[in-house]
């Protein structure tokens, strides 16, 4: 059983391996002309997806899952037109393959440059909805690179139809079919197959919860680039706007807290806690947000929680807000090195100095002064679409975007030049 | 035992992590500092040096080792002075350590960037000559890195010695004991139990036979960067300057054999063949060079060994060179594909679009034109010194400088704005 698990990843691996090659030759507009064939694929094939994701809303609701789980596995007209369109969107998108860069000529005279290429192929290991499977496609494709695709269990139906969708509408255009496959089981040996397989796969990206990324990281010989968890910070330092630090406090938290750039604690220096938190915590509060205090807040808002010290190594996803007062930008940075995640840190500073030494040492996908750490977003930076928020150092950090997808060879040009 | 020897590891990680805080902070005068009294420090105690290495070598010719192996191990006065020279190279390099890059304002009037910071802890393995220890330190603590070397058994008492006097050194100037740190012992679970911290350590950077990289990538949580064989591939189109091909194909197999930039195969375009073969191969042949050729090349050159398939995945690093007649560009680089190391592959030719047929499509850290495969080195490059040369891609292809021990994170610099 195990050997044939084994057989069917490594043929889908290799296959993808070659089509990879054929990708890294496709011109732009060829890969416009996929992604076009692909979003039209998808409208057209509405009631196939449909009959595919009732028989995962069945299973699902046969499995007890909550409303909100249901709600987020549905795909209705409006979320089959939403994924067509984010395909579409890509069109648009640089292509950033063969790009050349930083060309030095060299003594001898020889010309050295970089040149950006495909990965090639990219392995995704995704639980999220079933438009992940869409949206990551088109941007592996427009990319130059082959993905293999591994969904969730609750959604193995509607990714299923999604994909052979996808990968029949590329062969119309030219592209090998084998540019975007599916692992079409949900066996976790079939994960732990496609992580040994290094000789075809160069790059793994986990999505997912804590549980699913330690298991791929625990797991691969192929390098990963990790998604992981987002407990973010707000620092109010002594000399901020103390309006700005509000709305700033308030937005990072309140706007959307169920994502990985909403905030999860704030530090305030001590100097400025007693005109700032009193009204702070009362605003948050009215907008239903439970606070867990350290001694200090507690004293200025005794109307709140005592922090436990699990409470700063928790990402509550909810409107759950732990507040610290901090005696200085040194002790802030402290408490952010010991229990941060390196995704995303603000300060809301008016002091020019603190600014440049928390922009210089938090040590964090995405540093910010004076805005809320709910930017931290492909789209917010500009990139276009994202494959997700990398957290860790190598490669790609923060949103990655088209060019996080590729690579940088060098390349050399020559007359001739030996080695003396 | 075992746990005994994690905690060990542990401590020193831990250690580490601490001072590489200290580390990115550092400006880069104190940086210079640190480099010049390490080299001062590796001259004035040589003698301790010597005696650590001449434990390494007495075990050495208990255990047998050849003489080329003993030379290798050897340090004597020549190569302390080659080591320190080596650290003082270090100081005159540019700082990468936070450059801004890229800033664009938002259409909300965020303006965001990238700056450039140290990767934090580099977990460096190594099998190579004890000097390794000092050029590898060198550029960690340029780059504001704080580095965990563990070097191979053969040499543990001089990189005890030097790493102490390094880390001992760099006490003067202000910077943390710990940014230098060594494995004391040469037990391989201390090299699983340090490949666990990644809590501590950001990047593993193994530097070795195919063994030890293969240890490291299977057993790793951490990410890795390997330093990979060298299968290069040389070949001549059909177009070449058949000059001008002999004298890249011989550099680049004779030049010196027994690195990874020199090549293994030498494929020749059928049409130039019967020209260029012959002489070629008898050149090579006086230069000592066994030449194992397919039929093609075995009915022009009649004097040379039948290449077995085994031959067309073999890193000789001697002077064994294997040749193929191929029928096309494409099936040159068909095989290279399937038998290459992604290291560094060049074709000498005169046709401008086949030259960019291979530029773009080989999927090589460096991809050359006209010059020999030697080439693709770090110095040779214009990067200064290196801490290898990296055959994966993600993060750093090819010769890996300064620059390439460094992330990008971003920068946000608002003036209050929040997400609608």
């Amino acid at each position: 059983m195990e050997l044939t698990v084994l057989d069917e990843i490594e043929k889908i691996a290799r296959a993808a391996r070659e089509a990879s090659r054929e990708m890294a030759a496709a011109p732009s507009s060829v890969k416009n002309s996929a992604l076009l064939a692909m979003a039209d694929a998808l409208e057209k094939n509405r009631e196939r997806i449909f009959d595919a994701n009732k028989s995962d809303l069945d299973e699902a609701k046969k499995n007890g899952l909550s409303g909100a789980l249901l709600d987020r596995l549905k795909l209705d007209d409006k979320r089959v037109s939403g994924m067509a369109g984010g395909i579409r969107e890509v069109v648009a998108l640089d292509d950033p393959v063969g790009e050349i860069l930083n060309v030095t000529r060299r003594p001898n005279g020889m010309r050295v440059g970089q040149m950006r290429v495909p990965l090639g192929v990219i392995g995704i290991i995704y639980e999220s909805r079933p438009n992940v499977t869409a949206d990551t496609a088109a941007l592996c494709l427009k990319s130059g690179n082959a993905v293999v695709l591994r969904g969730g269990s609750e959604a193995i139906h509607s990714n299923r139809a999604i994909a052979d969708i996808l990968s029949s509408a590329i062969v119309s255009v030219g592209i090998p079919q084998d540019a975007i496959s599916l692992i079409p089981t949900t066996d976790r040996e079939a994960v732990k197959a496609m992580l040994k397989m290094d000789k075809y796969i160069d790059v793994i990206i986990p999505r997912g919860g804590y549980e699913l990324i330690r298991f791929v990281t625990e797991n691969s010989v192929i390098p990963v680039i990790k998604h992981d968890k987002g407990l973010c910070h707000v620092y109010i330092d002594a000399s901020a706007d103390i309006k700005m630090a509000g709305e700033i406090a308030f937005n990072s938290k309140v706007q959307r807290p169920g994502v990985c750039n909403a905030a999860e604690t704030m530090l305030v220096h001590k100097d400025i806690a007693g005109k700032f938190l009193p009204g702070m915590i009362k605003r948050l509060q009215e907008a239903g947000v439970e606070i867990r205090g350290c001694d200090k807040t507690r004293e200025l808002a005794p109307d709140t929680v005592e922090a436990t010290p699990d409470d700063w190594d928790e990402e509550y996803l909810d409107l759950i807000l732990s507040v610290k007062v901090v005696d200085s930008i040194d002790d802030a940075m402290s408490h952010i090195a010991q229990y941060g995640s390196a995704h995303t840190e603000t300060i809301v500073t008016n002091d020019k100095s603190e600014e440049e030494k928390f922009l210089k040492l938090v040590d964090s996908s995405a540093v910010m002064v004076n805005a809320s750490t709910r930017f931290n977003d492909g789209g917010q930076f500009g990139l276009g679409a994202e494959i997700g928020i990398s957290t860790q150092k190598l490669h790609a950090r923060g949103p990655m975007g088209l060019k996080e997808l590729t690579s940088l060879k060098y390349i050399v040009y020559g007359e001739g030049q030996i080695r003396e």
